[in-house]
């Protein structure tokens, strides 16, 4: 079955039929309401892209701990509201803050050049005047971990790893080892600083950065991305026999009194409010960009599918709960000084985590849905076949696998016992933008963001409308207390 | 007639197959000649990539006036040498330089966000503490134009008008007034700075810089380009009833007793060799990327041309002279405290100039030629025929015109009466880079560039090899003194 996307006449036509049908109280099958949900999205009537222009507009970046992030977070509370949901409150919570300072790099010599770079996430500043040594450049983080210890005394160590570009972001997941990692294999062997080639697939001057894991609760080295070009510069110039000698400056630095907040809103339910099922996306971003894809479209497309059910004649009977995690992008497992978003919900809430029924998160951009996974319980069976149905038209493959890791911030969640559902959006060209100054709203893809509201919107009215109970133990959730 | 590029194998047997025929001392038709220059160009026998490469790679940016610019020179000119290349030399002017010193840019109000920008060659620095005040955006110069005087006190003033992306760089024409008399025209209204949205055609977070045009012996007031997705944000802040309040800081400078240099080149003529066929590009570039593109690959393209002619077993009558010029990108009507390379080409050379017999440059990266423009007296007739018979397999037009406007580099040696020949390349993606940090090698298509070098190779030869006389009185060029 292929359902042309419809124009906006026929989508608003089904809701007003929608609504005629509700007011004649003659009941409207499940797919029905699913498949007007879909067109709806599809016609352009989710809040989603004015929600991402706004808050990418007035806030720019959001970096986790800062006050662009808790003015986004009253913002989003105060429009949350406004849309009709309930329950909408925020959550506080305690974080020690990195924040960038100034920034630089150049070669110094044989002829000086100045370097794009960005400071990684979580490094300590380099010296008031900076750093400077020779550039040993390796191609892989295994080819620096066999470097001996010792051996970059006095050098700057950089791993000049090529991201391959996938649809699946399996060429992300390979590469950023090297960003989390590579500091401190580098600072074990003696080096002063480590540099590495952006993860990432452009080729534009523009660095993408991302966190640094601690070792022994700190990140040992100050540590930095190259743009790709740049990283180019220093290979092409070693193949010239010239040792690359570089300048690095950060100021970066740590706040221990700060803190985040996710943002909470519910649609509830009419007869099992206590059930939930949860959508995740997060309102910090790095702070480069304006976060408009990362993660400004999850936040906007998790919202844009969550108030088209509010806005139904009939709300289904379990509670659909809209979490805006705060400080995504600094979440690691051992940090001191502060949790982040995903941990301080799961902590929160963690007496109700047993009626939560599903939970997933959209943290991928808006690049399109083009495949679904289910808990393992509901991977073949009537569910999996309804949902089918409804997301054909989108071009999204039938459900095939379980997932592995549904993201960071519902990752607590799911670690609680939570069934996890992902929807596998196309990572193609995501990483062009990852981290960068570039993302910016003029990245969001209206079209797509759209699928991405509309395929939300169906798997989470199919699931918050049933009874299927997605656990691996086949339990059914006992009544909330 | 279609000739398809040939294998290299092809254009090696050529070669040779040429080699041969000279021992035999059998004369090869020109058009023969010319068609292998044009095939071994294709197959990659040029310089071209390897001088782009390693000119953008040891020596970076190479603004006018500076080290890495006097040394690329001193590098261009041994290379050109060992090319074997005849009277090689270098002849230096005075500049007063422009020197980038830091920069930044940030909203500070309603909400902090920071700002990608560029400052503007030549404009001045902005006190040591930054300027602060509100953004008055107008869609174009024209608007600007139109406020009246005292409007802008206070205010930073910026212009937000949007190139058209065009093959023949016409969007480029229509938007460059604002950046070269934007900072006039804001400040006799009040302004106390400058911004406009980049003269460019991508959506990157880099900004283009350029000249800004003196005005009374200065640039009035600290001006500078946003990248277009910070120009949106701000449009976009204002049609949310904000103002955008920005601060701004620029630690430009100038140098007084700066000096640039051109490095001249000839392929010696063997009956006429006081006569010049001129080919220019320019060795400085602008200081955010390494000018691979604007001009390196101008550079390459005419060294990689006249360097096959030069290995001919039969060189042509005429003098082929390669000109890479210093100081373009700073070139203006009227600048005090110095010149430029174009000028002082032409005026270290005034009494040659009768003997040019024609002149032309290469300057829009390597994006392939698809029309030629000859002199007026030469746009119908043998030469123009035969020239078209062989331009034809790369793709390129018959001459339908005559240059308006042949470059910056050769345009005093135009105006000093020199006929002017363009080869117009494509320019609907050349500003998407130009200007910006990410002109670097990584942008350069080799395969086009080739296409440019068999271009020029193949008009270079033609018009060296013949007797055919450009100039518009249609005077033979008297002997040399």
């Amino acid at each position: 079955m292929f359902t042309a996307p419809a124009a906006p006449w026929r989508a608003v036509a089904l809701l007003l039929l929608s609504l005629a049908t509700a007011r004649a109280a003659t009941p409207v099958p499940p797919e029905t309401v699913a498949a007007q949900l879909r067109e709806a999205a599809l016609a352009g009537h989710s809040v989603a892209y004015s929600w991402v222009s706004e808050l990418s507009t007035r806030f720019g970046p959001r970096p986790a701990g800062s006050l662009n992030e808790e003015r986004a977070a009253e913002w989003a509370a105060a429009r949350l509201k406004a849309l009709g949901f309930d329950n909408v409150h925020i959550e506080r919570f305690p974080l020690t803050a990195w924040v960038r300072g100034g920034e630089s790099a150049a070669i110094v010599g044989p002829v000086p050049q100045p370097l794009v770079i960005a400071t990684l996430g979580e490094s300590p500043p380099t010296p008031p005047d900076g750093l400077e040594g020779d550039v040993v450049i390796f191609p892989t983080l295994t080819a620096l971990e066999a470097a001996p210890a010792g051996a970059l005394l006095g050098k700057i160590a950089m791993v000049n790893l090529r991201m391959v570009r996938t649809q699946d972001g399996a060429g992300y997941s390979a590469a950023v080892e090297g960003r989390t990692e590579g500091p401190r294999v580098a600072a074990q062997r003696g080096a002063i600083a480590f540099m590495l080639r952006s993860v990432g697939t452009d080729g534009h001057r523009l660095a993408h950065t991302g966190t640094v894991r601690y070792a022994d609760g700190r990140v040992p080295i100050p540590a930095f991305a190259l743009s790709a070009p740049d990283a180019d510069q220093l290979e092409r110039l070693s193949a010239l026999g010239q040792i690359p000698r570089v300048h690095l400056f950060s100021g970066a630095s740590y706040r221990a009194d700060a803190h985040s907040q996710n943002v909470i809103a519910d649609v509830r339910g009419t007869r099992k409010p206590e059930e939930f099922v949860l959508l995740g996306a997060h309102l910090d971003s790095w702070d480069q960009g304006t976060g408009a894809l990362d993660d400004g479209a999850g936040t906007a497309i998790i919202v844009g599918a969550a108030k088209l059910i509010r806005d139904l004649p009939h709300r289904p009977p379990r509670t659909v709960r809209v979490v805006l995690f705060g400080a995504e992008e600094v979440a690691q497992p051992v940090k001191p000084g502060g949790a982040f978003g995903g941990h301080a919900y799961a902590d929160t809430h963690r007496t109700e985590l047993e009626h939560h029924v599903l939970a997933g998160e959209s943290d991928l951009g808006t690049d399109r849905v083009y495949a679904v996974e289910l808990p393992p319980t509901q991977l073949h069976g009537d569910f999996a076949a309804r949902l089918q149905r409804l997301l054909a038209p989108l071009g999204i493959l039938p459900p095939s696998r379980s997932p592995e890791d549904a993201g960071t911030d519902v990752g607590p969640t799911i670690a609680g016992g939570v069934p996890a559902v992902t929807l596998d959006q196309d990572a193609t060209h995501y990483f062009d933008l990852h981290h960068t100054p570039d993302d910016t709203l003029d990245k969001v893809d209206r079209a797509q963001l759209e699928q991405n509201v509309a395929a939300w919107a169906v798997l989470t009215w199919l699931a918050a409308d049933s009874d299927v109970n997605f656990r691996a133990d086949g339990a059914v959730p006992p009544p909330a207390d």
